[in-house]
């Protein structure tokens, strides 16, 4: 249950280029404003792409579950799979990526109805999906696909689907990475690390690859002082070839998480439940079980359709963006259930959207009465998404108040619905269902109506 | 558009447990009545898993079309992704099964509703599923697995869901088989192979597992006398530990195929669209381009739910069978949206299954008005399987007849339905979708019903 | 110590191509004559390659020790280098050979004085050097090497080499064949592994290679009849291709080593140490530690130039040939120690070969009182192989007495020794070792002398 | 033919332990003294190792040759044997050691007479065999034999033989490493590749390991400030933990070659053949035609024993140290070849090690007269070093002048030996050579023994 405290949304005041530069203090650059484009564009899709890809057993933090965790559910797989000295460095050979077909995968996100995508540039294995410089032999040119998979990727992105934005996620943390253990255990007092490793990098994506996200993890151990990412952030937002629409996350070091930066990811579950003071992302992986690609995913832990639905017109009623994970394999293939999973949500967007895109926060954010409704706006719309089918064909919507120059339409059906108002809100009256195009969800889309009052 | 010429339909008719012998010839192997569990149990599901799972690039035919046929796709594959004297025999190694949990399988195979499974033995790569004294070094005991995979399968099928009938596949010819090819160069004057390979693996399938289908397959090239098979039959039939209930196909010979077996799989696309004089088998592959797991199969080269049920619905009103075949991985994986497949069908069956199992063809096979509606029948009652929801909730049914008896019901839905005798049969009403259990396609029980008269 | 019972050598009386054909039993088969070029060649190289060269550890006995035997060394060799599902046969896509070029090894083994080379075609391991039909999948064809090694050898050494005789060893029964297994389970009462494996073979190799040696193995679990190796050898000595000039050994089944063939190998460490009443085979693996490739074996368990050389002069003195064993790589490569001691003997054989090839043992073998002499002999010609340089010049043979006609020449060096008759025998007085070309060993050609009698 | 200009020999002054600091300056770096244990060593052992072990085809400059040169022989043979996309790199994982045995190595090397040996601690490959913190994921612990291969042999080392020296050698550039390449592309007006990988490195080893020996090597396409070695060697001399032992060699920046450092390699064939103004070494490969392993290397690219000793006579009476180098296997062998070549020449040392170890240069370097005989002097001593064992047991030294006093012996012989003034030196009659033990070269010890006049 979830109540909007203000319609005053930061994103609904965006001024975008302003000429006044930021100084690397978060003070300066929380005042920068966010970029109109990611709030409208809500659906995007995180792409989990790296050496864990190739186990593709358990989660993609494989690596760390196995020799530092000592997970035995790793540490036996390993046993009884491979010879004593295999290395998780091994399995870079094995990242062929021989399949990776990038207008494939295009066509697919496009498909999807994602506004953006979000790609794995580099995880916590420290393993980079570009030929960084500063990752010798440790890098998608060099072991294993022997390709510039992020150029490739984002190259053939905006030649086919200019219109979808492209970000890269980015580790600052590396599990495993001597220069970091050794800047660790001097309490962070040397930081050989970030000068030789994660700055450069960063520099070097976004100059080559303009990527409109940053979406900065692994940074919890550190402070932002040592990651240096208020001087990466001023740059990046004075000077970057990305600086006028380039938006990030908040996981720039111990402590700023949740508080600082273009849109927050604070939540444990990243679905809060109501609306938020902040632009907030829920990041969520199709297979509830790992972000990266795992072999041995019984289908019942992927989300059905239905789930993924519930997720969006929750998100997107409490001022969230969506961000759908997939973990493609490490021949280079989206497997087929998740690419079902995204078509199936592309359908759904393509007699829907209208309420996604470009929508914000209504005055409530779910029926008060009715469950399993929830409220997108525009200017002078308002949007019920229904999960279920009324019951009766009558559906109850106790937080709208229709008024004389209420009209109520159905995505999907050609005709006006009916309504009656009654004591709290009013009713709808639904159609014959098998009149509908569309299933899974519904959405009014209604003119005229104001909020009613909130329940007591 | 099919029509039933006959009620005769030999599966109504058994007689199991003859005392008679018989002997190897067609015209007394003939004489054996089809076991009647074979007849109702109508919906199988086909496994075809082997060394050519390790490349799933293609199809099964993998071998043959790379190195027989040298068809450009296959050679550049290799040339591409392996070193130039790479074997198909190395792929062996990779076939490693090591996620293959029977009890999974049975679950799944379980939960689609099948009522039998026919797995390849040993399919024309020559390497068996089961380690076979004949097939040293090239059965799933030596290389690979190190496991019997027909053994596992079969013992916790038999112990987990004891209802489902085991069956297997087993092609007769072996593409590369050195014997196999000295005898054909014979122009199969000499019999080496059959005698040292074909037949001992055959009588050892049976003797060790006991399956209650034998698939055969690969038989084209040879007549029957090379291969024994009617002495194998006669062996089969009469003194085999499964010859009460075992059911083979029809592919034990040149010229045999479409004109003896126990059922007929004859037709270049297995689904006559017509009732059959024999019992008939329509196995469909659920991904259209390969038998096989293949791994870069789009997602539009998978039958959709909706198909896989249309091929049914014909299917069974044609006095087929269905046998819906599924490609493992190399690693012993159902892949997600087969298994998706699978459940979705056993969800439609879990609601419908009463006009599919233990029924046979009524007069009618299908409206002739109305397309996509098809029949089938049990003593008493009259089935409608109806692809698409009727337009107006109101369907035409042109050759069902109504009487002052005449009751309709809609599966998944309580009350009866009502009628109005027409001109042509008569018109039911639908209720209301919304209240109906079930998608995709719905089944009209309907006892007191004619066949109305054909139309001219 | 050894004493020359008879001067009556089998290998003197040699009748070539008899018209007489020979039964199938050991009494017929026994009459036929020596060919004589073997007992002429003295001085053959054994080679034994195959999926064994591949662990290279251990020795060529790897699979029994491993699997059957549990030996930990290997046990554990296989848990600290290879992932648990391992097996044997996954060794055989590494047995790559790309480096074995048969005109090198032809070079080398010219180079070395030998007369004759045996190469395993298949070892007790089963796995067949050349494309044999009744191997499929587990030959050097289809897998490994993809090539035949047989052929490619033999047909080089005949063309390069016309002098060098061709042999091959071959195993009879197979560690892990399971038709073997139940043969022997069932007490041999069965014999499908011979029909279908063993004989085929046999006959196989005979009628492609004209092997002029078979050298058999692996015969002792079973009597000659499961054999059936007298039928065989009847036909090889009657009908096929190289029935006037083929060798075979002594195994042919229990009890039968030892006791027929054409050349006994019945010793445990097969140098007997006397002159045998039958013509015998010193066969000796350069390894001490194995007949296979063995990557570890450190440098002392490599027969020195000086033992080997010890052990030729023994052998030949007592009527044996040498057959030296060496062990190529999995890639196709004479290790370069096994190499350089082929070429040292082949140095010393190309001083010194006069007292080897077509010699025949002596009334006496060694010298009654100096050590390290050995004796050999041709018509009016002894030699004396001296494998120590004498002290002080000075060689006493005690068993050597002289004549008014007696003359003496050192190998490698030009004139003519001078020597004094004395109590027993004469000594013979050496020149200046700087003088002599030649190292290791030397040779006294001896001409007008008689035996001395024995001592008492 | 070589003349000695001078006796003064900057090794014999040298003065260990001096107080005064070294400056970042050749000027003052080369004022430090050459520590004396090495001139007194003469004999290592250069052992190359690394990912270029696994290939062990060519040479070690494999992966530069192959992709960067594109010779054929390199680009055909990977062609040949390895799939498309195979990379340098994916070789490191088969980089195994799994035989490599400190303690075996540490008793060869004992028994070649050695006094010390360098290994390569990284190789212009950039792979380090140690766990180092600049080289992650490319380097013997983390890919390959997860193991640290310079701790584990320096430590063994040290503690079985802790007479023997232990040194290592360095690649200053990488052929392929970005950060390299793009200081390269910058003039080398960046460092970011020496500040981050070459000077941490090599402060690394140093500290880690106290080699006695830093063996620099890749230095001649950039400038000594470029590489910042003048600041390392003011270092290493002034507060190493090596500082007072520690020599260098020659290689540390384009034209720094054979001009600075402890001893020069200036030479391209290694041996000048003439007595040189300043301590040198001569590294020459037992394979003539690859430092590191090379498989196919047939035996008549090794050098024979007798080779050898004529480069160590050549090179001692020189002034110069021999760097006798071998490869070991990628499983961490040394191959038997090289441990045969190794104990012959421990043999021959430990019968005449007394004319090299501790042996300068004499005024004569090679007799002026015969050829093959070669010599070094310690006070009051002159060694003639014979390579061919005499004619009629007579050598003519005509650059030696004996006086009353001259002793003349002949190490493996007991007696003194007789000698004859001449008009040119002096004739010394040489005893039966099967009285003399050894083989191979042949020492004279002469006491009481001047140079003769040089020739004209």
């Amino acid at each position: 249950m979830a109540e909007n405290q203000t319609t005053d949304h930061p994103g609904t005041c965006l001024l975008v280029g302003v000429l006044a530069r930021y100084d690397p203090s978060w003070d300066s650059l929380d005042t920068r404003p966010l970029p109109q484009w990611y709030d409208d564009a809500k659906i995007g899709i995180f792409i989990h792409w790296g050496v864990f890809s190739v186990p593709s057993f358990g989660s993609e933090w494989f690596w760390e579950l196995w020799k530092k965790a000592e997970n035995p559910y790793y540490v036996n797989f390993m046993k009884e799979n491979y010879p004593p000295n295999f290395s998780y460095q091994d399995f870079a050979s094995q990242f062929t990526a021989e399949f990776f077909d990038p207008e494939e995968w295009t066509e697919v996100f496009n498909a999807s109805g994602a506004q953006y995508i979000v790609l794995t540039s580099k995880h916590v294995e420290g393993y980079t999906l570009w030929p960084s410089s500063n990752s010798w032999n440790w890098n998608s040119m060099d072991v294993g696909p022997n390709r510039d998979l992020v150029g490739d990727l984002v190259s053939t992105l905006r030649r086919k689907a200019p219109h979808i934005h492209f970000g890269l996620y980015h580790s600052l943390y590396e599990w495993f990475n001597p220069l970091y253990l050794e800047d660790k255990a001097n309490l962070f007092q040397t930081n050989d690390f970030v000068v030789s490793k994660t700055l450069p990098e960063l520099y070097d994506i976004v100059n080559t690859y303009r990527p409109e996200i940053i979406w900065s993890d692994g940074d919890a151990e550190a402070p932002d002082w040592y990651w240096n990412t208020t001087i990466f952030l001023a740059w990046l937002f004075n000077d970057s070839p990305v600086k006028e629409t380039v938006v990030v996350n908040d996981r720039w070091g111990m402590d700023i998480h949740c508080h600082h930066g273009s849109f927050y990811t604070c939540h444990d579950k990243y679905n809060p439940g109501t609306v938020q003071p902040f632009k907030w992302e829920n990041c969520m992986p199709m297979d509830k079980g790992s972000w990266g690609y795992r072999r041995n995913a019984p289908l019942t832990d992927y989300l059905t359709i239905q789930e993924i639905i519930t997720q969006v017109a929750e998100t997107i009623s409490c001022g969230g963006n969506i961000l759908l994970n997939i973990g493609p394999t490490r021949d280079g293939r989206l497997p087929p259930i998740m690419e079902e999973r995204l078509r199936q949500l592309g359908a759904w967007l393509g007699t829907n959207g209208g309420a996604i895109y470009g929508s914000r926060p209504w005055v409530h954010q779910n029926d008060s009465v009715t469950p399993g409704v929830w409220f997108t706006a525009k200017p002078g719309v308002t949007y019920a998404i229904v999960l279920s089918w009324p019951k009766n064909h009558s559906l109850l919507l106790a937080s709208v108040a229709p008024t004389e120059r209420t009209k109520i339409f159905l995505y999907g059906y050609d005709d006006m619905l009916e309504f009656k108002p009654g004591s709290k809100g009013m009713t709808v009256v639904f159609p014959d269902m098998a009149e509908v195009k569309g299933q899974w969800a519904w959405v009014l889309k209604m003119t005229g109506v104001n909020p009613a009052a909130p329940r007591r």
